[in-house]
């Protein structure tokens, strides 16, 4: 072995060891995770469903609440169906962005209907994955009381895993939240004048 | 209507229009997109195979080489391929991290194989999006010459998507690509001691 490789083997092993150390230290090992996907840049509804994939994978059964721009998404619902149709409960309740329907009462009425749809799954006992989609727009435009939609994420089943999506997630949400992703536009071909692709935006 | 709604009407309405222009500012309309995941936040490869089910639910064929971590993935694979075996190429050749192997040159074998399948299908006419999953990783270790992965990416089919996924993309990447969003971690369970959750994590 030359004594590159000698080095290399001998960083890794303590690198290996480092790891091996942090994951003994975790102690809690079974929690329905509150996650939150939130960030100006692209990923974020993507990675909850790339999440849904994964648990239908697991043979869980999952559920979904769109509070916006549902009809982007469904490329996706038809797929995730297609894996087990009794396996996914998917309600699109949003009315699009409030700049597109320029009437308060009409989304804050929609966003009450797609909050109550998450309270009935929610309450389902075999549901193990619950994705709120853009429940962030909702919260950030007032649509819904903050206090009632944290303290009903706190009050969850132990064993429900719950991903809430949308830029702008409120300080209060994160406060009780267990993984926190902030999905962060470094570069976007907008800027460079491409539009949308289909297939990978919509 | 109320004042108040009048000015919430208003206020949406100036921001439509804005968001229209913007995007009759969109000038190319078909470009396969070359798309970076990176950050050491969660949902890099998440979202990427989320864009796999979005994808799948357009008909496509898609492909997918892992460098790395690949046994984490079997819920994945299991569910794309049940989507239409036919419509999902998938390889796995990466052989974990290198601080698993401990063995530099075996880590620049894998990911020379597993670059060589990249190649092979990127030269497949019928397949439409590419995830390159944890290239990056191959990448920062320099298992591959970062120069013949550059001019590769660039050369590729102008209606051929590719997305790769990993920590610490380089430089010279984000510069030829067109999407580029870094995954921040805000907040994370491990800090709490909540070990890895199955069904969510792998």
């Amino acid at each position: 072995m030359s004594e590159d490789s000698e080095r290399h083997r001998f960083k890794m092993a303590k690198r290996k060891a480092l790891q091996d150390a942090r994951l003994a230290e975790k102690t809690v090992s079974a929690k329905g995770l509150l996650m939150v996907h939130t960030g100006a840049g692209k990923g974020k509804s993507t990675a909850a469903f790339g999440l849904a994939l994964r648990a239908l994978g697991h043979g869980w059964r999952i559920g979904v609440v769109q509070f916006g721009k549902g009809q982007w998404m469904s490329g996706e619902r038809k797929m995730l169906e297609a894996l087990g149709a009794e396996k996914v409960a998917w309600h699109t309740l949003g009315e699009g962005f409030t700049w597109e329907t320029q009437d308060r009462a009409r989304d804050e009425a929609a966003a009450r209907r797609a909050w109550e749809k998450a309270l009935a799954l929610m309450a389902e006992p075999d549901l193990r994955l619950l994705i709120l989609d853009e429940l962030n727009i909702a919260l950030r435009y007032e649509h819904l009381p903050l206090d009632e939609v944290i303290a009903a994420l706190v009050a969850r089943r132990p064993d429900l895993h719950i991903v809430v999506t949308g830029r702008n997630a409120k300080p209060e949400l994160i406060a009780i939240a267990d993984l926190v992703t902030e999905m962060t536009p470094v570069k976007h071909h907008f800027a460079a004048g491409v539009k949308a692709q289909e297939g990978i935006e919509f």
